[in-house]
């Protein structure tokens, strides 16, 4: 059989590493697809750049259009990243009736309704096994391995940049900007982070993850996105102290009224697997209702890494590509006429126990009310610890009071924290953190 | 789409769990393979049992080859277990052009050079993701997640009660036999577990993993096989204080020269992940080129997560049926006509370092005799600890010695043991246990 012809557009870190790895194992790559996947265009505005990588094995231009307008060429894989050139060029790209690979978890999170339905009316692949946990299969995990699965929650560590802060946080018992530079300086975290510390990266990784776990559209701007640049180190070592570690979790959950999809720091217990996956590592934790928990480990970036899923897909493509569309795994997993209809939740409907920090004037009869108002919003306790009382010079006795809950809503436990700040004994911001068993 | 039809052989553990799933999520199955799965007939030698569990949903035979013969049948789930009947059925059902699903590691680790061939010639897939690590789709992520990759090694906990007996052992201090006896009440172990204990059935196992990982053929007679009967709670406990926890390992690795295929205990360094897999719960680690290490984690046997992998094997046929065969994933991830013909090692071939447990007198001179017969076959030590001498009753002063060496070829250490045991100051059998970084 021919060999498929691929199309890449943008040779950066991932493009130079999709380029060396289809090179280095191309035998064993044909071996496996029973055809060879030859990297015929590189599009990139550095050319210079795309010449030094590719030197004179494939075509090598400017324009990506170039790439897309060439009938020779079977798959385009757009590793541009990005939500806007990369949106159109996908969008032509399938229209000129490409298969698509991508690893752009940021445009198929808001844009992914619009192109998946495109691909479906023109008849093509979209694959994007990259755009989620690099080079760890699990979106075929997901999609293809656990069928048989009504799916109850994922829950991931799925951005290795505030992984590695976190776990460096929580070693050194550094703050979070000290340790962010460090990142910087080592690689691991981008000059401009915000999409990476704020929880928007692993935001748009949930999203995908909720939607094809449950076979529910893509809806990043229903998801709660919030990140880790306000997490201090004293929470770090109350949770350890209290067996837990503090993860950047993306959390897609089932409940029977609708989907929590929500990205924030949680307390995980430490004798989980996942609260032990340490560094820029990523781990995926999927529950079942047949198989129970199983978890997905692995480098969640990085070019080879990224690569490994990118050519996954495009051997799958070559599987796949002269085969009738029923013989396909749907885009979202689930057949598209028949998505579940199931809503994202609002947050104060999201159901999760709670960490609580609370600075607390040390006076009789101050746990007392503050268990009172938990107690009014149908919140149970799990567990209170009051730390030693230290003096503040003219202001008497202070305490750190930790409260661990069980499970309740949202919404009450934000009642509940209002009625709590606004006690004359409570002397500074409550700080409330999300808890999940994940047993 | 009409639903595929599928005849269940065995309505055991395993055949009652695929039932019981295929039924509750047979909307969800139906969503997402687009046409349903239905059960048309079950064989089982105790037509009661069947009724049972199966009631009116499916008509009911006690002789597997009314199923194999109906040509309404799409698919035949084997699920006897063996390599005697179980063999003839399938090999029955290939003939009469029928897919096969099948759990039966033994079955195929030993026989499937001929029931791939048979398969092949017939035009029909033989999918077994449920004979490894039951729920964990680690067939599919090697298989089709990992193409990209040269696969350096695999190395898994796949044996679910062997892991339990080892987590009880370590936990409660607890010999070997004791244990056993705990693990065969609770369920977790046969009532004759040979098989498990003695390292065959995870031997099944990792010869298909290497099949996979190698493109070779089965070679279950080339594996090296060590279960876990003659492991010491001293040694579990001296591994432990070293940073080591003793698993029962699957390993199939690369080698310039071959294939090393073998399964036995092994230390393994506590910070990782996989060390920290207790119970009856299973771990695969793969190491590609591309992708570096990456783990799958998850529930390894019991009904339903086995019926797990049984069903999404099931859809990938649903999607399948219809497609040509170059559509399909090779039944050993690599095409037929391009399978590697990198030999099994002999086992004095392997490589690997030794944990060393050696009972010796405390006398001067006796640690730089042993060490010197170790440099004589090139073998370096990484660590040697001398635990406090005792006295025993009329032979005077005696000691545990440890020795950690560093990578050596398997029949070297051979040469050393016996060198080492023939010295009157080595006072008993030298226990030997081999150690991986999976780093």
């Amino acid at each position: 059989m021919r060999p498929v012809r691929v199309g890449l557009l943008g040779i950066g870190t991932v493009g130079g590493g999709t380029f060396t790895v289809l090179r280095r194992n191309q035998e064993e790559i044909r071996r496996r697809a029973g055809r060879g996947i030859e990297i015929a265009m590189v599009a990139d505005l550095n050319a210079d750049l795309a010449r030094q990588v590719v030197g004179d094995a494939a075509q090598i231009v400017s324009d990506a259009r170039q790439v897309i307008a060439n009938p020779d060429i079977d798959v385009v894989v757009e590793l541009i990243g990005g939500y806007g050139v990369a949106k159109a060029l996908v969008l032509e790209a399938i229209a000129a009736g490409k298969h698509v690979v991508t690893a752009n978890k940021a445009l198929l999170a808001v844009h992914g309704t619009e192109i998946f339905a495109a691909a479906r009316a023109k008849g093509v692949i979209v694959a994007f096994e990259a755009a989620v946990a690099g080079g760890i299969p699990i979106i075929k995990s997901l999609r293809e391995g656990l069928t048989a699965n009504q799916i109850q929650w994922v829950a991931g560590i799925i951005n290795g940049t505030t992984n590695f802060i976190l776990s460096e946080m929580r070693d050194k018992g550094l703050d979070f900007d000290v340790v962010l530079k460090e990142a910087q300086r080592l690689g691991y975290a981008e000059a401009d982070p915000t999409f990476d510390i704020e929880g928007v990266d692993a935001a748009h990784k949930a999203t995908l993850l909720s939607a094809i776990a449950f076979g529910i559209p893509v809806q990043f701007d229903k998801a709660h996105v919030e990140g880790i640049t306000k997490l201090s180190a004293t929470d770090i070592k109350y949770a350890e102290q209290l067996g837990y570690r503090i993860k950047l979790l993306g959390i897609a959950r089932r409940r029977d009224s609708g989907i929590e999809l929500r990205t924030h720091p949680t307390l995980v217990p430490m004798r989980r697997l996942i609260a032990n996956v340490e560094g820029a590592m990523n781990a995926v934790l999927v529950q079942g209702d047949a198989v129970g928990t199983t978890m997905y480990y692995g480098k969640g970036a990085g070019a080879e890494p990224t690569a490994s899923a990118v050519v996954a897909d495009l051997v799958d493509i070559a599987r796949l590509i002269d085969a009738a569309p029923e013989a396909r795994v749907p885009h979202l997993a689930f057949q598209p006429d028949s998505m579940s209809a199931l809503p994202i939740l609002p947050l104060d409907e999201v159901i999760t126990s709670f960490y609580l920090r609370l600075r607390v004037a040390d006076k009789a009869g101050v746990l007392a009310k503050l268990t009172g108002i938990l107690a009014e919003q149908g919140i149970s306790i799990d567990a209170v610890i009051q730390r030693e009382a230290d003096e503040v010079s003219g202001e008497g006795n202070q305490t750190d009071l930790i409260i661990l809950t069980h499970d309740t809503k949202e919404g009450s436990m934000n009642q509940a924290l209002a009625a709590m700040q606004a006690l004359p004994t409570v002397l500074a911001p409550i700080v409330r953190l999300r808890k999940e068993e994940l047993a």
